[in-house]
Parts: C-alpha cells; structure tokens; sequence
C-alpha cells in the first residue's frame, strides 16, 4: 500500500479500482492505467517533457471554444477519430462507408427546403443530389440530411469571426417521398484544420502538412436505421492521399461534373457552368440491442 | 494511402511521421499512437463514450487556472506522476527518497529567515527543523529550501479566495553554514485533492477516495546536486496506506514529536507543547551529461 515503484505502480493503481460498482468504468480506467503507464514506461519522459505534456494538453482545453473543438482536433490528427468510427462501423454490406464527424458540426442546423440555396457565400456554384436508401435500394422518406462544407477558401462558416451568429454553407433537408435530395451550393476547397493552436504545433513538431482534401459532410438519419456520418471527397484534390485526419475512402470519392446543356441525373434543371455532385447514400439497418 | 480500417490505421499514422526532423518528438509520437490505439482497440468505445472522453478532457483543461492545474491533478490520481517520478529517480544510494510535485507549488515562494513563522492561519504550532547533506552526509551551506503545506483544515493558501494574492504557509529558505534549516509553521491536516472538478467525478465514478495524508512539502536545491522534490509525511494519519495519488514512501513518514521542556535535536528552544517535525535530507549528486 506503499512504496510503489514503476514496476509495482500499475497494479496498485489497478487495485484501487476494486470499489468502483460500474463495470465499464472500471474497464476503461484499468485499460487506460495500463496503456498509459507502458507508454511512460516506453518512452521514459524527463520531469520537463511530463510537464511540456501537461502544458500540451492544458493548452489544447483552453484553445475549446463554442466553435472550436481542440481535443477533437486531436483526436483526429491522431487517427484516434478514425479508429473509433471503423470499430463502431463494422458495415453491413452495401452500406455507405462512414468518417469521422470532425469539429464543425453545429447542432440543429438551419432546416431549408429541397433545392435551396444554402450558402451566402461567394464561390463557384455547386448542385449536389442524390438519395437516402436502405442498403436492398428502398428509398427512405423523410431521412433527416445535415449537411456542410467549407467555402471556396477551405473556411467554415463558424470559423468567421461573426462565429454562429451567421450559419451558411450548413442545412437541414429532409429526403422526398422517393428518397431523394438536392440543394444548391458553392464549391468547397481542400484547407488546412484550424493550426494556429497546440494541435497546429504537434502536427508542425511531427513534420506533417495540416491539410483535409476537398468534402461535403453528410450526417443522414432515418428511424430504425443506424445514423450515417460521412463526407463526400471531391475527386482530383491534391491532399486526397496524405488527409491530416486519415478521413479518405475510395468510395466516397466522387468527380464534380461540369454541367452540360439539359438536366442532371436525378431530372433537376440547372445553369450550364454548374458543377454538379451526385452521391446516393445506403444505411444499415439499426442494431437491435440485445 | 486511404480506405484505413481499425487494423491498418495505427501503421498509417506512424507512417506520417516520416518527416519529422527530431528523433525524440518522433520516438514519443509513434509510442503515444501506439499505445492510444491499443487502448481504443483494447475498450471498443462507443461513439458516444469517445464524446465522453472528449468532453471530459475537455473540462479538465477548462479547470485549469493559475491556482489549479487539474490535468496535474489527473496525472497524479492516475499514478503517472509518480510514474514519472520513479523512472527519473533511479537513486543514488543515501539520497533521499523522491515524491510528486503536486498541483500547489508556486514559483518563487516569499524569502523568511530561518526560525520565521511562514503560516499565519490559525492551527497548533509546528516547529521544523533538519539538515541538508551529499550521500555521504557532507552539510550543504546555503541549499535553497523550499517548503510548503496545507493548514490544519487540509487547504493550501492558493484554495483560498484571495488566491496568489495571499501566500501563507509556504517559503524559500536557505541553510545555515552547517547545511541546516528550522522554521515555525502550523501542524497540516490530511485533505482532498481538489474534487468540484473532473477529476473528482473521475474518482467518484472509479469508487474511490480523494485524500492524501498530511504532508509537508519540500524542494531542495544546491548547485552540483540534483534537485529533490519530496514531502515528509505525518506518522499516524489514516490515509497514509491509500494516499489518491500514490506518493507515500516509508523512509518519507516521520512522526510528530509533542515538544517536552528542553531543546529539540537541533538545538532550538520551543514552546512546550509545540509539535517537533525533524528530518534530514541527503541529495544526489547531479548526473554528468554526456
């Protein structure tokens, strides 16, 4: 009970976890005390790069903001993000491939009809379509489509110094009775994630670029099927192999098409010099928890 | 380069590393990956458990003021300090044993005289007194010691609501030509570690206690010998076998010695019924760089 040592330390740590009454927590903690205490032990840090540590990770709270996630930022850039969403997504066949959430979601976003505007902002305009179906093809009515995307300098809205009090490029649309979608937007470019804070200065520390490829966000939901977050990649983007945040699968790249004289795929009609994006999304079935 | 699943991501991270120019920041970032991802593979969290962990860090760093550091708070109630401490004490043999540096420590405490009262809260008397040597128990004139405690209530001067504004209870002082040092204080109590935080719903959630026997502080430094942070504890509290932060060490628990009439080892004359805390402190000599 006393004495420890760095051999003897985990273990005690471990055991005093004996009155914990929530198996899970104690699960998780004893997990985290041995893979924290094996990461001390691997690298044996001095007393000043423990407290630059502490300095670190004090750093990147404080940088958390209402429009800022620094931890999740982290997360991201140390695949940890990634890593989570495959676990947690071990597909059914069929299924649209998920990625991560990232930083720049905005809870209950602006609701717009079919075929709105959804973004104030200047930039190369966009008309993205697609449909929301079970992974058999059946179209699901009334799916809940959040969508956003940064700007054609690779800014989110939130990231504007007027911060949430002027959402754009963000939308609530809800799917049609055969399941499909479509808004008008502008083109979104590849950008660095937010760099000026501590996540900014360990990317720079490990020699990595801060950069995400060219996406739009989707998170789609329908009653009794698992909630789909995901982005669609913008084929040709040159950091589409080298995403800081490890995000890119190949089935969610997809071409911008220039659009040509007539209509789009789904029978929507829009100006010649558009570009048009086409993503059809299929969801899994909900779990039935047991 | 893409399409990363739970098994390929942990290479695809480190494999980012490439360019990294310092081979420490290199060696300590592939470790943390490491081992970060062991551990989510390990626990399997939940979307929503990864949100937890994200919000908790989160309000850990929040926490954080210039009188609270709780993610020093959280090292130490998950055993990493002392962790730490142990793998940058592997001692000399004679030199006194080390412990954790705690979230109370101020740079620069005020200057007292050597037989100064350093605390004016209200508590019974403590008179302390030692010697500070090499290993082979040669004095250090003129170490820097610096001491600090809790009152007999188990808060520290920086809980307080004047804050930084009014230290009390702690001082930098120098040994005398014969490497000795005495000061009057007030005898500390046990307490909590600060637990209106994360760290303490961490605790509460892993069943467990919050409190560290009574201790006094030390930090003694003299040029040529390594700097020793340590406590001396009080003999006899009840918490000194299930210490929330893993720091007590046999040869560090001293007994409080009730004052008869006479002098005390060192020599000086105190009021009876004053509490005699004595211990002496022999240091490492600092290792030689390569």
């Amino acid at each position: 009970m006393r004495n420890f040592d760095e051999n003897n330390i985990t273990t005690a740590v471990i055991d005093r976890l004996a009155e914990c009454t929530s198996p899970r927590a104690r699960q998780i903690s004893e997990s985290l005390v041995r893979h924290l205490h094996d990461f001390v032990r691997d690298v044996e840090p001095t007393q000043e790069e423990w407290g630059e540590a502490i300095g670190f990770l004090t750093g990147v709270g404080k940088m958390c903001s209402d429009t800022r996630q620094e931890f999740i930022l982290l997360s991201d850039a140390l695949g940890v993000s990634m890593l989570v969403d495959a676990i947690n997504h071990r597909l059914a066949k069929h299924a649209t491939e998920t990625t991560v959430l990232g930083p720049f979601y905005v809870e209950n976003p602006p609701e717009y009809a079919l075929g709105d505007l959804i973004d104030t902002r200047p930039g190369p305009a966009l008309f993205c379509e697609g449909k929301v179906t079970d992974v058999d093809g059946k179209p699901l009515a009334g799916a809940i489509v959040d969508t956003w995307h940064s700007d054609a300098e690779g800014f989110y809205d939130v990231q504007a110094e007027a911060g949430l009090k002027s959402l754009t490029g963000r939308a609530r649309l809800r799917t049609d009775a055969e399941g499909r979608f479509w808004f008008r937007s502008i083109v979104p470019k590849f950008y660095p994630i937010p760099h000026d804070g501590p996540v900014g200065k360990m990317l720079e520390a490990q020699g990595r670029h801060p950069y995400r490829p060219a996406h739009v966000h989707f998170m789609i939901s329908a009653p009794g099927y698992e909630k789909l977050i995901t982005h669609v990649f913008l084929d040709g983007d040159p950091y589409l192999d080298s995403d800081v945040v490890f995000g890119v699968k190949d089935s969610l790249v997809k071409p911008l098409v220039a659009q040509q004289p007539g209509t789009t795929p789904a029978g929507h009609a829009v100006d010649a010099g558009t570009s048009l994006l086409h993503y059809d999304f299929a969801l899994a079935r909900e779990a039935i928890s047991s």
